[in-house]
């Protein structure tokens, strides 16, 4: 019994592994298990200790570890495991399908309550920390507009579908911010802007010998809602230059909310919250085990069932006794 | 019965007017009274309905009032005010003496825990949003160095300390920020910053006739703790152009963590909340009467005691129900 908190990680691809390194700088918390859909033999870890298992075997640690901290896709992956190691774990995730939240939050409150553990879902920077700056400017400025640009950054979901495309043997997107709007935003003109007015996406595609470039860029350009809407520009590159220029895995973006106080709301109050990131998902993972911590707190407190990045005090997240917070940081 | 939250005002400058108009913007508050140590019949407020009444008859009026909004100064008002009021209503105040917040913290928890009542204590911008954002930096990326610029806006400290210079009519002190070190610190490079290198203080004065403007300017550049330490910019002006042009209450600046992941913290990770305000008294309000709602629904809830910003769960701040709140903002 060491007084740490014991973590485990489900799901071992970028996010799982920046997870294992945010869990290393923090000194109240150890890494007890790795869980892993492959072969665990095949899955090297970093920290020494740590056990590597199968997903399958989890049930089997539930004495050992405080909170699992969910690592796997949003896709497929959250929708079958969050529910189910909800019923035995406390747990943390960063599901991300925005318009299926309301009915992902359900299935995990039911599972959480029932087995009176604690679940905070959705957590990491959108949904997560974009959406609590919404939330709080909304309340503080309710006479306002609000924008959330994204990028420059590496789209998943925009990447996978230039990837899915006959003749592409690699692609990537970068969704970046158009800076025209921008500037527009924050000199708190209130612009209404469209889709295409605030993002440009930038392919980057290595064609498999043979096939016909132009055509390859026409599907993409044309594709409804990834790029049609959108200016979109694609180009080709050589795999050599792909594998040195882009496998990093930048992201960023801002949410800026532009209100009017005063009688006649004559004064312009900007809000911005804003990240430059070079490593999404070590950012992401250190925001989710930050929420591991929180969800540790919550759960030793009594509470149980779903939360969200708005109903979690801020305090939990931080590892600093409440009167050394008062006292350096208020 | 309305099923509003039914608010008071201690004090009517500035932050209190703020309090009215932001109370206005929330259909979900009313405000009952403002409480003055004026005499009342000579304040004039915007609020039908609303009484005005002198702070001796506060208590009074404990029946009608769900949260005080505390908009005293922290120097004098808020250490006699604060715990008095505590004793009798929830609370939310501003106060912001930075080094004297622990001690303050102590007596509003006595005071507020006596009464079983909550007393959200040092909300605004800062102490407030920027010690959230400085205390979430911090947990989400423990490796990392953190800055808090202010400014460009008017620092009443060092405005008043002008003012008590013999021969000095009118004075005021703009907080700058040194652009070039914001460059250094958003582009990553974790730069060690002594207090000159941050900000310059400009200010602006208007001088009786016949004093020695050289030895005013002097006074000031040479008054330790204020202005010797800092690069401080002095101009005259006319009092007609001191009224046209600096009477406003602008004010803003910027909460940045420069921090890095990695296994060698080869990433850097930019984490910035920035303020750009035109007034900053009436976003102070938006903030305080936010944090209002916040402690009416603690109360309901059945805590007590004092809290900071650390301690409230963000949805307390927001009128919308929490499955609205996943639905549109997460």
């Amino acid at each position: 019994m060491t007084g740490k908190i014991r973590l485990g990680i489900v799901g071992y691809g970028n996010l799982g592994k920046g997870a294992e390194l945010a869990i290393a700088k923090n000194p109240d918390m150890e890494l007890v298990a790795v869980f892993t859909r492959r072969e665990p033999a095949a899955v090297k870890i970093n920290t020494e200790n740590a056990r590597v298992l199968p997903v399958s075997r989890a049930e089997e640690m539930a004495a050992e570890i405080d909170v699992m901290v969910l690592c796997g896709g949003s896709a497929t992956d959250l929708p079958e495991q969050g529910p189910m190691l909800a019923g035995k774990f406390n747990t943390v995730d960063s599901f991300d399908t925005h318009a299926k939240i309301p009915e992902y939050y359900a299935r995990m409150d039911a599972a959480a309550s029932a087995a009176h553990k604690v679940s905070i879902i959705s957590i990491g920077w959108d949904p997560g920390l974009f959406s609590l700056n919404r939330m709080l400017a909304e309340a503080f400025l309710p006479a306002g507009r609000q924008y959330t640009f994204w990028g420059r950054g590496v789209s998943q979901g925009h990447s996978d579908a230039i990837r899915r495309i006959p003749g592409v043997k690699y692609g990537i997107q970068y969704t970046i911010p158009v800076a025209e709007a921008l500037e527009r935003v924050r000199s708190g003109e209130n612009p209404v802007l469209t889709v295409r007015d605030r993002h440009i996406r930038d392919c980057y595609v290595v064609a498999e010998p043979g096939t016909d470039k132009e055509e390859i860029a026409r599907t993409i350009r044309s594709m409804p809602h990834y790029f049609a809407e959108y200016e979109t520009r694609v180009t080709f590159v050589t795999e050599e230059e792909f594998k040195r220029v882009h496998t990093a895995t930048p992201h960023g973006g801002c949410v800026i909310h532009s209100g009017n106080t005063g009688a006649c709301g004559e004064h312009k109050q900007l809000f911005e919250f804003s990240l430059k990131l070079d490593s999404n998902p070590e950012f992401t993972a250190g925001v989710l085990v930050a929420y591991a911590r929180a969800a540790c707190r919550l759960y030793r407190e009594g509470q149980y069932g779903a939360k969200t990045i708005f109903d979690v005090p801020p305090a939990f997240v931080s590892p600093w006794p409440a009167d050394k917070l008062r006292r350096e940081l208020l």
